[in-house]
């Protein structure tokens, strides 16, 4: 499939990666093509990877993942452009951080917003999935690093997106089983829950934990 | 020992019971003395059960448990007194669910701030620890209700406080492994959790859940 990933952080550069190595055609996309990092990225990913600014990868993709910082998602999804996203696939993996006052981040806006809702009110014909947000970036592409039965939140209000996105995870490594949607409303409260993982990331000296979720036989 | 459990809504006696159960003096405390509530609960729970208002119920405790609604916490510790607090672990299971702005709840306030932090802030002489606020009521108190290693979460600032709720976890039936101490700011992320755990209410359809958190081994 081709696949535009957005972003040349942490997080963009392990989605794709992942994704080239499953075969995939993949396009980083950055804020202005030639992107060092995004540049550096494809001639290590090899055949498969190529890069360009945010408009170019987002054309290319017949899916699109948004892995910029949360608090820039929404420009960068505006340079990417709503025509470019119209109808595709929108899996939104970013959390809005704000680091502008000191550790721990905050989150810029949650509690009665979130920036998964933002990017679907502000590009009403993508089709947001948010999901992976709620782990770091080699868990979501190696779940395995992990032990146990630990899960992956999706959530949107696309069933049929969401069933796409859990076919992608499935190809990560993600058993389906494991991977929880949580409905049309679940971006707030996996966004909410970073504050958590911020908290068990200290406490834990690693960032190679998840949760699972237990429930009662009903 | 002698507790002071206040409030009368779900959690309040719910947790009032196990504690009578475990031979414990307990006084439920609620806005004036003779509550209708209190007044069934301590009739129904017997020997080792009595209520009377929050300062009633501050001052007979050695040790003190808020289960109040999160947006009335202040006000009825304020009640409660601060002098019948001093010295003593406050165990704080509220969050400060606002359901005001209709369904679901959002929080009167987070991110930059928690119910916890505001009530160590308000009596600094008070040994508060944030625990049992991320389940449903009848869990806290009867983990078996949920299969596999779920955990409860403690946090606060006086470590010496953490042990002893610990051990009174353990008297619920917690298991010591799956008590995670967060450190002193965890209640930020557990009452952020909150959105989350309605999310997943909402999906499994049932309150007997709970979350393990799984790590690699370091």
């Amino acid at each position: 499939m081709r696949i535009g990933v957005l972003g040349t952080g942490m997080v963009g550069p392990a989605i794709a990666t992942k994704l080239v190595s499953l075969g995939h055609d993949v396009r980083m996309g950055s804020r202005e093509a030639g992107n060092e990092k995004a540049v550096a990225w494809a001639a290590e990913a090899g055949e498969g990877a190529s890069e360009g600014n945010f408009a170019d990868a987002a054309s290319h993709g017949e899916l699109v993942v948004n892995c910029t910082a949360g608090v820039a998602s929404l420009e960068a999804l505006g340079a990417a452009g709503e025509d470019n996203l119209a109808g595709k696939v929108l899996i939104d993996i970013a959390n809005p951080l704000d680091f502008s006052h000191g550790m721990p981040p905050t989150l810029a806006f949650c509690n009665d917003d979130s920036l998964g809702e933002r990017i679907q009110a502000a590009f009403p014909a993508a089709r947001v999935v948010k999901a992976l947000n709620t782990m770091n970036c080699q868990v979501m592409v190696e779940p395995t690093r992990v032990p146990g039965d630990h899960a992956v939140f999706i959530s949107g209000e696309d069933d049929g997106a969401k069933h796409e996105v859990a076919e992608l995870l499935a190809s990560f490594g993600w058993p389906s089983e494991r991977i929880v949607d949580l409905g049309g409303s679940g971006a707030r409260g996996t966004e909410m829950y970073l504050p958590l993982w911020l908290n068990l990331y200290g406490q834990l000296q690693t960032g190679d934990f998840n949760i699972s979720v237990l429930a009662a036989k009903s």
